[in-house]
């Protein structure tokens, strides 16, 4: 939530409003620099600044620690903080211009959070995920959302924190984004790499996900039928001459998309944080300590939804630049037009 | 089951046995070959043969069609077959070795197959996945492998498939592989990928996964204790200064290895092939059709288990070069040792 | 030259002549295999196969046997031999049946053997490299090549070896492959990564070179005029609307094509291998021994410029797929033909 | 020159004085900014600023703005500038601190500008490119230099531009970075790759290079001698069990170092501004015109050669990470000892 009072200076790649072809440098000043300097001080020696030994569980300080042999988990905190997914919602930003430019939509909200959900129709629902946006937790189900709001509370008050579920949808897809032939070139790989990395996440679906694991195979499928689909426009209003009626598979199929939106789904554990002092050790003396405790969130799945969408328009948009090549908007749209006409044809 | 009975040959980069630093060729060849011979030849024209224009849903089919512009259906299904994941095998029996030489083991198993899973104590436990290598569903609880041997043919007398979970465990893991300094170096993305990119596996977890996101945020964490945990050593019998007494995480914070075995779950939709036939849409004149039916397994959940620890491994071999360099394995071995003395000071 | 009698196996991703998006797998069977089959056995323990520890100057012997810790050379000299390059040719063909089909030609000769060298107005020059082809050296000039003919004589006489320059051509190229925007994507760079990374090669130029470099800077460029070139068609007679009357930059300005052919040219030291023994030590004993001499060529200039070819042919392909996308034929040469209209437009 | 009065921030990655394993980000200033900042603003509409339509041969103008679709050459002009490499020598100075630390030194001097070169024997000399820091043109050879200022002057009166050569020479290294075993692995492909990506390169060697083709083959080798060569110590004060007595292949075989120090050459061409209009053309109506001209230098050649010690710096970085891993400092040093001691031993 603090992210909107950041501002965000473009540095170079743009002239007159249209990125060049160059690289282009975002920067994002850390409001809170000034009561770092000392202690985070790129200079010196440090004289002065105790090192932080206690590892907080559920945050990189232990692993990250060891890994790079440093003494104060200071050196590993800040770089680990969810801060750095900033830097992912820039380039997401841009990515969803290109995006836009090809007809494509990419958007994120929250299905849940604790153990409240939206209600399962506004599940892999592009206009409900659109309506979201303008809600205080992102969620498109207004009784959903004030459970989800007491649910908070209730954490807070009990000095712990809260997780959830977020969707993002993708639409106006081609069919043929990714590819079956490697294994590194699936869409679906692609989809779990961007965002299981965000941090907290640990779990990750696409389309009805993990529950279609449980089902008999003919409740599982998306049968086609000839004509086009109501809704799925796509570039140029384009239609493909086929449709389907459902979307269990969540818009992949061998990897690639198959003309449906897409739909994937991540779930975010609760912030580690918590007011009650957890067990730990500290570095190097390994003795029994309590975790430092930094200020913090109670609930971050609001802010995962807007990270999620950008690591996923990150993916898309690469997607569609290697299947579509092309070093300006304008040659991108119409390789792409020309592909959507061969495979519009009637 | 049906890849026991190939036999692999290694075409070049072992020699007496060891490899030799340059590129290790694996060959299995398509036992099934002569009757594809005509089909699928190399050369010619394709004479006589008549292209395969029906869509099965839920496969590669269509999407592969169009991207790659294809008429015959075929040029899509033999590469997108989940027999492309017989090569993964292959590459992970490789990575197996080198980490064994390392202490590491890594073992998939199946949790559940339709509705049926294994008691929950089995979950996450090395013990039983090891076991469950020897039963027939790869499974370490046998009544619960019956229940799901009766649902297997209850779907077979249906014409229907069968989809499940699989679990991947890792024991034998120093802290600090994978890395939070960039999103893709983070193990839990690159776990992501790797099995999420495996033939119909439609959503992974690490640890407790998505069920985290329910609870409040004290019962989603693993504490850290002083002392060396029982169970869990290190190559060369190293033992790590703290344990926990909880595995939620699943071994990983913040993108990386965190002491505890690895644990990352997949699940697998049904083969989408069945009995009856599905609608579909012939490529070209886009009319309705009945799906093309290929002979079919009805549940291949044991063999993703086999591929999902292939991947896993593939994953956990690569972070291992990555940290400990080396080019000969007596060389990775000494680094590694080297690091655990380091980190394993007390 | 023996590589002539060889044939290549197309063992997968071809069907009916073409290829279907799927990795395409070659195989060349070593025809000396026979003899080579308990020295260089994939199993056994190496009994009674004797270490080769005498480590030849010039070679990755020394270098390789120290890095991976092999005791026996051997480990090292098979893969380090120019024979892997024959793998580079097998790829170099399929890139280059895909460059033919976007009206590209990539021509490898060579332009000296030793000290001598074609005449000046030979290199750079299409179908002077063309015509080479099917001479005995793969040159162009005959009374060059004869006085190189009689080099590789007299070296051979005094029981030494022949290095020499090769020279690569591309016609057919429209400006803007390759890229300024990232140094990695700079075409010179890439050209210079895949000719250096060929055995023996010491040296790689672009257009005139090194000799650029001495001379003052008005005889260096390339002017610019309106209207089309007489020679310089692109796809579909599309002509530029511009021409140079020099192509001295080789092809390339600022990391890009700008139009005009690619000339590269790559020197390749003499064979290391000589009657005479060489002074070297014995891997472990580090003692003064003799260099072990396998059977070697006198010249190996004429296969590198094969060899050039086809590294040359890899890098523009892959520069074409990056530009154009399409992962149909068809897509990409519809894609490049709207792009010759665009810039091609008056 | 003007790159001495810039001063880089670094903006990230590092606290008292060390990197902390996440990035580093650096910033450098374009102190010219004020002048440009109408006609590059990122915003606005561009309004009122005139295209610049002339492109420049030589540059990446023409085939810049074709490739982009710009209008306007200054789109293309100010990333592919030199200017760009001042962040390469930025990533270069983080490189070579690590490399010191490894005890290799890395240094890039000028051997030739226009036709007048040092004396051969300063050539391929550590200790004579260490004393060329300080000089005017980055020369060992004041009598060479003497002859290169006359020549520039000469240049600037003509109103034209001088190129030459640099040299860069690595020392410390030990046997084994880089490899044989895959084309792309090679450090003489990687070396050739990060230099021809330098601006105006036009040719690269490594040890003598191209002249090493013209000669007999037994003038070509660096026969191997046991015992310990006097000079090339490395990390630790080891030396290698052998020496040579001469270093034609300029430290690399087999696209790996083999302890000798490296040697690689780069030919840039003349900065091609002219005083004098070059004949060119405008960009959409294609009609004749005089190529627009910035102000420029006479010769870039010192600064290249700073740029090709930086770009050699980071090639080297990385092959040692690649080989000994670790992710601190303290680590990498004593995976590295430990390789030379298995190497070094007698």
């Amino acid at each position: 939530m603090k992210i909107e009072k950041d501002r965000v200076e473009i540095l170079s790649g743009v002239r007159f409003g249209k990125t060049l072809g160059s690289p282009v440098a975002f920067m994002l000043r850390n409001l809170d620099w000034e009561n770092w300097r000392e202690k985070m001080a790129r200079g010196g020696e440090g004289a002065g600044v105790e090192p932080l030994g206690k590892a907080r569980p559920g945050h990189a300080d232990l692993p990250g620690a060891l890994k790079y042999g440093h003494r104060d988990v200071r050196n590993v905190i800040e770089r680990a903080s969810a801060r750095e997914t900033a830097a992912r919602v820039m380039a997401g930003a841009a990515a969803k211009r290109l995006l836009d430019a090809l007809g494509v939509t990419v958007t994120g909200h929250v299905v849940s959070i604790g153990p409240f959900g939206v209600s399962r129709d506004l599940e892999g629902n592009p206009e409900a995920a659109g309506r979201a946006e303008s809600s205080v937790l992102r969620m498109a189900d207004p009784d959903a959302e004030a459970r989800c709001v007491k649910w908070i509370d209730q954490m807070k008050e009990a000095g712990s924190t809260a997780g959830g579920v977020v969707e993002v949808i993708a639409t106006g897809l081609p069919p043929g984004l990714g590819s079956f032939v490697s294994w590194d070139r699936r869409l679906d790989g692609r989809v779990g790499l961007a965002l299981m990395s965000i941090n907290a996440i640990k779990g990750v679906e696409i389309g009805d996900g993990i529950s279609l694991a449980g089902l008999p195979g003919k409740e599982t499928l998306d049968e086609i039928f000839p004509g086009p689909s109501g809704g799925n426009l796509l570039l140029g209003n384009h239609s493909l001459p086929f449709h389907r009626k459902t979307n269990r598979a969540g818009g992949l199929e061998g990897g690639m998309t198959n003309g449906e939106p897409l739909v994937a789904r991540a779930a975010m554990k609760p912030i580690p944080t918590q007011s009650e002092p957890l067990q730990t050790v500290t570095l190097g003396s390994w003795e029994l300590a309590s975790a430092h405790k930094e200020r913090s969130d109670i609930c971050a799945v609001p802010a995962a939804a807007v990270v999620a969408e950008a690591m996923t328009a990150i993916v898309l948009a690469d997607a569609f630049l290697e299947k579509f090549g092309g070093d300006a908007i304008g040659d991108i749209i119409c390789n792409y037009l020309r592909y959507l006409e061969r495979i519009c044809a009637r």
